[in-house]
C-alpha cells in the first residue's frame, strides 16, 4: 500500500514536472507568435529585398547588393555576430530575351520561352529543327539515335496532379528539365524544350537549373504550359508539314566570382560550441525578385532571431540564421557552410531550411526520422505546435542548402519546413515570383513556426 | 487457455473487420480526391458564376440569374433530383456609387468608402458632421448622448492580429458593422463609418450587412483600413480645426422578391427519409464576383454529388446539394431550408456548410462536439484524411446557412468546413473577391475534402 503511495506520489512529482515544462514551452510559442504577427518586421524587410534590390542571381549586382543590405540588416539588429563567409560562385548570365517560335511552313506562333539556367547559347542566328515530343527521359532510349538525331526534344511530361503536396509533382517531373538536356544531347538531338514544371495552366515560362553532367551541351529553354499545350496539339495533328521550333538564345556562363553566405548569430549562454541553423537562400533566379523563392526563406531566418532578441529569450546554444548562396545553380553556399563548420570542429544538433515559399505553415520534416524519434517528436511537441496549426511533424527531406552537413556532421538533425504547397509552383522561377504574391500574415505565420521549432529544440534537443 | 485463444480470436476478426471498412474507405477517399484533382468540374464552373453571371446580391437580375444557371447545371450532372425552394428575399440596392470625404476646413480628402448593406441613404445632398473616433460599443455607453449627438461615430477597432485563424478576429472586431450603426443612432449619431472588417492595409472598402434592429436607421458605410487609419490619424493631431466627414449614399431596400434555394439530390440506397446536406450560399455582395464568398461553397457542393456519381459510389441516405439564397443580408435561404424539412418530417443525418472560401482544406469543425465525440471521431476517422491534411476535427460552428436546421432538428451534427483562413478577409466583401483569387487546386482539394466526410458520415454515422 506504501509503494503505491509512494508510486503515485513520484508520478505526480513527475506529472507536475512535465507540466511546467509545458507551460513554459507554451507560454514562449504565445509571445513569439504575437512578436510575429503584431510586431513582425519581415514582411517590411522582404518588400525591400524585393523592390529596392530585385533579383539576385549568382554573380549579378543584384546578388551582391543584397549580400550588402543583409549584412546590415542583420547588424542593425544588433546579433551577437554577423559576417560574411567568402565562396566563389558560378556567373550564368540569360543574355537577350529568348526567342522560341513554333514553325509550320509558314505559320510562325511565338510562344513564351526561357532558357534553362545553365544552358549553353544557340548559334547566333538561333536554330530550326523539327520537334519529337517524349514523355520521359526512358523514351530517349525506346528511340534510340537514329530517331533523335538533329531535332529538338520537346519533353512535355505534365505535372502528376494526384500529389496532394506539389513538391511530390515537381519531383517526379523535375528529371525533364534537371537532365532532360544532357541525356537528349546524347542521341543527338539539337537543342531541348521542356513543358514548364507547374500544374498552373499559363502562359509563364518557368526556368531552373540543368545539368549537363558529362554530355554534350546543347541549347535548352522551358515553354511555358499553354504553349507546351498547343504544339503537343499541333504534333497531334500529324500534319503534311512538318512542326519545327525555331530556338534562338544568348546565354553564356561567365568566369566564377567571388561572393558571401550572409550570417547572424545569437551566442548560446550554455554551449559555446553547438550550433543551431535556421537558413534559406539569398541568390534568385533572374526572371523576377525571387520573392516566394527564397525572400521569405532569408526574412524568415533573420526574423527567428529578431523574434528571440524580441522576447528576451536567450538560447542555450548558438543559433545561426544563415542566407546562403547559389542554391539555384550549384549549391556552393551550402556546400561552402558544411566545410567550413567540419574545418572549424563546430558541434551542429540541427539545420533547418526554410526554401518551400512563405505560405501558411503545416509543419516540418525531418530526415533522420526513426518511427520511435518521429513518435517521441509527435508525443512530445505535437500539442504544443497544434494551436499554430503548424503540428504535421513528418519524414521527409531537410533541403538543398543545408544537405551537405549530412556528410560533414553525421549526427545532425536536417529539417525541412513544410508550408502550404498548392500555389507554390504556380510562381516558382516564373516573372511572377513578385513581392505582391506573399501573404504578410502567412509569411509571419511561418517565421514564428521556425522559430518555435529552434526554441523547443535549443531547449529540450532532439533525442527521441 | 482455451478462452483465452477464443478471445484472440475473437480480437482477431474484430481487427480484420475494422481494417477491411478502413481499407475500403481509404481508397474510396483516393478515388475521391484523384477525381477532383485530375477532372475535377469544380474550377470551370466557378469561371462561368464569376465571369459569365458575376455579383448575385439577393433579389437582383445576377441573383435570379444564378438560379436559372445553377438548376441547369445539376440537371446537367444528372443527380436524381433537382429542384427550386421558393423563398421571399430582401431586396436592397446600393444605388449611386457613394461619396465619402474627410473635411478639415477647406480641405477635402476622398476615402474608399461603400455603404453597408441594409444601411439607409444618406440625405440627398449628403450629410456633413464632425468625426468622433470609438473603439469600441461600450464607449458610447461611457460617452453618452451629450458627446455623440449630432456626430458621425467613427468605429476604428481593428482586428486582432494574435488570432491564428482570420475568423477569431472576424468575429471580436464584427460588432461594430454588425450593430454597431444601430447602437450610435441610439445616442443620436447622424451616420455611422466603421473601419473596414480585415487585417489587411488596403484600400479596399469591405461592405456586409449591419442590422438596426429596433433602433433609428442612419446612414451606415465601411472605410478603407488606409482611410481608417488616415482620419485617426488626423483625430489625433487635435488639430484646431475641426475634423469633418462628408458621406453620400443612396441606397434603399425595396420590396421583397420572390428567389429561390436551388438543390439537388442524389437518392439513397438504403435510407428514404435521411439526409445529408452539403452546402454554400448563390447570393453574394454586388461590389465584385462572389468568388471566394460564396462562390466555391456552391461550386464544392455540387462537386460533391458530382464526385459521387463520377466514382460510382451510391449513398446509403439521400445527400443534397443546396444553394443557399440571401446568406448575405438576411439568412432566409436558411431558414426556408430548414422550415420544410421539419414541414416535410425529414430525418437530417448532419448538414455540412463550406463558407470560408475556396482555400486550402485543414478540417472541419462540429457543433455538437462533446469530448467523447472529439476523441471518437479522431480515433476513426483522422488516419484517413491525414494523407489529405484535412484531419483537423474539431469543436466549432457550423454555419449561418444551415444554422436554423439547430432548431427544427435538434439531432442534427452541424459541419462547418475549415480551409486555410488567412487571405479570406483579403478580399471578403471587397471588388477583389473575383476569379482571379481562387486556386484552382485549392477549391478542387476542399471539394474532395467534404466529399470525403459526407462519404464517411454516409457510410458510419455520427456516432462517436
Amino acid at each position: 500500500m506504501k509503494l503505491k503511495a509512494t508510486a503515485l506520489c513520484l508520478l505526480a512529482g513527475v506529472g507536475l514536472s512535465l507540466q511546467t515544462h509545458a507551460q513554459t514551452d507554451s507560454l514562449m510559442l504565445r509571445k513569439i507568435f504575437d512578436e510575429a504577427l503584431v510586431k513582425g518586421e519581415c514582411y517590411e524587410n522582404l518588400r525591400y529585398l524585393c523592390k529596392k534590390i530585385g533579383s539576385r542571381l549568382s554573380g549579378s549586382a543584384g546578388a551582391q547588393k543584397s549580400v550588402a543590405w543583409s549584412k546590415k540588416l542583420m547588424e542593425g539588429y544588433g546579433f551577437d555576430k554577423v559576417y560574411l563567409q567568402e565562396v566563389m560562385v558560378p556567373h550564368w548570365v540569360r543574355g537577350e530575351k529568348e526567342q522560341g517560335i513554333i514553325v509550320m511552313g509558314d505559320t510562325r506562333t511565338p510562344v513564351a520561352m526561357a532558357a534553362l539556367g545553365g544552358s549553353v547559347a544557340s548559334p547566333k542566328a538561333g536554330i530550326t529543327a523539327q520537334v519529337i515530343e517524349l514523355q520521359s527521359l526512358k523514351e530517349l532510349e525506346t528511340l534510340g539515335e537514329a530517331r533523335i538525331k538533329g531535332k529538338i526534344v520537346f519533353f512535355n511530361r505534365p505535372f502528376d496532379e494526384r500529389f496532394i503536396e506539389t513538391g511530390g509533382a515537381y519531383g517526379t517531373a523535375g528529371d525533364q528539365r534537371n537532365v532532360g538536356p544532357g541525356a537528349a544531347a546524347k542521341y543527338g538531338a539539337v537543342a531541348v524544350i521542356v513543358r514548364s514544371l507547374t500544374a498552373s495552366l499559363d502562359n509563364y515560362p518557368h526556368t531552373g537549373g540543368t545539368n549537363y553532367g558529362d554530355n554534350p551541351k546543347i541549347p535548352a529553354a522551358a515553354i511555358s504550359t499553354m504553349a507546351a499545350n498547343k504544339l503537343s496539339m499541333l504534333l497531334k495533328q500529324r500534319s503534311a508539314i512538318p512542326v519545327k521550333f525555331f530556338l534562338k538564345t544568348s546565354c553564356q556562363t561567365l568566369p566564377d566570382v567571388l561572393s558571401y553566405n550572409v550570417i547572424g548569430e545569437l551566442k548560446g549562454t550554455e554551449n559555446n560550441n553547438k550550433y543551431i541553423t535556421v537558413g534559406g537562400h539569398l541568390d534568385s533566379w533572374d526572371l523576377a525578385e525571387g520573392a516566394h523563392d527564397d525572400g521569405t526563406g532569408v526574412m524568415q531566418s533573420a526574423e527567428v532571431l529578431r523574434i528571440f532578441k524580441a522576447v528576451g529569450y536567450r538560447p542555450k546554444n548558438n543559433i545561426r540564421a544563415v542566407f546562403f548562396m547559389n542554391e539555384e545553380n550549384g549549391h556552393k553556399g551550402g556546400i561552402k557552410y558544411a566545410e567550413q563548420a567540419l574545418k572549424d570542429k563546430e558541434e551542429h544538433i540541427a539545420a533547418l531550411e526554410t526554401d518551400e515559399g512563405g505560405f501558411t505553415p503545416r509543419g516540418f520534416s525531418f530526415e533522420r526520422a526513426t518511427p520511435a524519434f518521429l513518435k517521441g517528436i509527435n508525443q512530445q511537441w505535437k500539442a504544443l505546435l497544434e494551436p499554430y496549426e503548424t503540428d504535421r511533424l513528418v519524414a521527409g527531406g531537410g533541403g538543398t542548402d543545408i544537405g551537405p552537413l549530412r556528410q560533414t556532421h553525421p549526427n545532425i538533425q536536417l529539417i525541412g519546413f513544410r508550408p502550404d504547397s498548392q500555389r507554390y509552383f504556380d510562381i516558382h522561377h516564373t516573372p511572377n515570383d513578385v513581392f505582391e504574391n506573399v501573404n504578410k500574415r502567412e509569411l509571419e505565420l511561418g517565421a514564428a513556426a521556425c522559430a518555435s521549432l529552434i526554441y523547443l529544440i535549443d531547449q529540450h534537443g532532439l533525442s527521441f
